[in-house]
């Protein structure tokens, strides 16, 4: 694996393009393809609203070509434990539900002005209006989960959607703090994005009624896939290509967010470099060519190349837990997920 | 009924500290006591977490001396239904809560400063903080709302909370907007406020399960109360004094709010008068006197008191829908309540 400046070139395709995740992300939509349909049409329903304002602004994040990862985890874990039933695609619609509602209410709060390579709803229509069609889509999303009339799995997503807003307050609390730890950082993670990830796919196997055994090892896929995305994500907001990413790279190095290799670079810094990282991260006062430094400070201690390394860890274990479920197309799919997501970055 | 400049200093009294209100609200409370201390206990739990913020920001609120009338709707109509499990209480915290979440959200949205007498959330710990902790309290709401594992009072509250975010949208379209109508005016307030006021009620009556009709009585004693009072709040907006309100009076009008009293000051103004309601709502360019020019229009045009006198048709409607009610302490408390609402501002 080679990150940094240096391979600049190479980086360039290995890192943002990577064909084999977008032909994996491809596979598992090939596999849920009706069902991807039924849920589109679900949320499409669940926008509308005679109040113009709702399906034109949350018409705007659902359709901006999201990769609908976390419905399509649900959808696939549900088929793979051989479910027959329709409850999934409320599920499922459900789970990007309150992913859109949580994207918008994040984009006011990191007053985020691109994503997915558009404007975001905010500086189109305003913050208010993406607080409230956000708190709509989440109860949108509570009404759709309702009617598939399963506690279990009600007691799952709402679950989930607390350790989210939970993890989003904590993230704001380790903003331009130079001392966030490892620990801390895997938890806002955690709580940020892996919980979703994890009930997505825990509640396929719920309504499938399969083993608890399994339903607990769908839960901690999910989670351990959530957790090496995010990490990757992560080290593409240093080492990535803005047209490929859709979103700005050094984004979270401006608003002075503590992810991996922030930590990873300040925890190996030298003395004489505190001073860099405090300035910039902590006071938040930087320069023209202060991004290009602090890659340069990454690149020769390996922080990104550590943090994709750690991803691959969480990958790992993602695999594991798969081995628990049945062996069929929608394992295997599942499988390639796990490794063409940390290979976006090698 | 006197309402106006001229009858200031009775109305002080008359308006502000109505004693007959404030007696119905603590004989509801002190009819439902024990469940209450149960519902504030049940409260505390939900806010807790190990982001100090969040117990933080979420006491902030919840501690700030709110009448709880919600939650109290919930309880008493239970009981008045002969309701002898526990799940009322859950049920009445999760609407408190959903209340609790909304005025957070709102807070953000108005860019409200004072709150029942004390600073917003918003000023003392940030927007941000607010929103991300409005969606905490928000998640909090639906796991204790699963907890009480009744799919039908999951579906009445999940559909109210989609109602209300919808109605704060309407209304931010609304705003400043002087051609705004009567209809679209009580559609906000429909949304706003009454759909949970409406939500409360019908949820007691349903774990208690009644019969039908009793529910629907139930739901839309609950709607015509909200509208009640909701006008009545916006009349005290105008016609209130501060140290008793516990907000800032004429917020509504430095805001731009299209509320009633507005509605009917505009239609009923002479042409001339026309500018001066454009260019202190619509342009909102406002000088020192318009609020005191503003309360001599609606003096002369009964705009105030017609907008009371609209309450009270609500209240007589809420009056009808309780008389499908049994007759027991419970009904007769609820009966004061309305009467006790509207005269707040006799």
């Amino acid at each position: 694996m080679s990150i940094g400046l240096a391979a600049n070139a190479d980086r360039n395709v290995a890192l943002e393009s990577p064909p084999e995740f977008l032909d994996a992300v491809t596979a598992l939509r090939a596999l849920a393809s009706d069902d991807l349909e039924a849920v589109n049409a679900q949320i499409i329903t669940q926008m509308q609203s005679p109040v113009g304002l709702i399906p034109d602004l949350a018409g705007h994040l659902i359709n901006a070509g999201g990769k609908r990862i976390r419905p399509v985890l649900t959808l696939i874990t549900a088929r793979m434990f051989h479910y027959d039933g329709d409850n999934h695609i409320k599920l499922a619609a459900a789970v990007e539900l309150i992913h859109g509602a949580t994207l918008l209410h994040d984009d006011v709060v990191d007053d985020s002005a691109l994503r997915r390579g558009s404007e975001t709803a905010n500086v189109i229509w305003g913050n208010k209006e993406s607080v409230l069609v956000g708190d709509f889509l989440f109860s949108r999303a509570f009404e759709l989960m309702v009617a598939a009339e399963d506690l279990r799995v009600l007691q799952v997503l709402s679950r989930a959607s607390g350790i989210i807003a939970q993890g989003e307050v904590l993230q704001l609390a380790t903003q331009k703090n130079i001392k966030t730890t490892f620990e801390q950082y895997l938890d806002v993670v955690d709580a940020k994005t892996a919980a979703l990830f994890a009930a997505a796919a825990q509640s396929g196997a719920l309504i499938a009624n399969c083993k608890t055994e399994q339903q607990e090892a769908m839960r901690s896929y999910g989670r351990n896939l959530g957790i090496a995305y995010q990490l990757i994500d992560d080290a593409l907001d240093y080492a990535g290509f803005e047209e490929n990413l859709g979103k700005t790279v050094g984004d979270d190095f401006r608003e002075g967010k503590m992810t991996l290799p922030v930590i990873y670079a300040i925890a190996r810094a030298r003395p004489e470099e505190k001073d860099f990282w405090r300035r910039v991260i902590a006071d938040g006062r930087q320069n023209e060519d202060d991004f290009a430094h602090a890659l340069q400070l990454m690149e020769r201690d390996n922080a990104i190349a550590d943090t994709v390394a750690c991803a691959r860890q969480f990958a790992a274990t993602a695999l594991n837990d798969l081995a628990k479920a049945p062996s069929n197309d929608y394992s295997a799919a599942l499988s390639d997920l796990v490794e063409t997501s940390v290979s976006r970055a090698s």
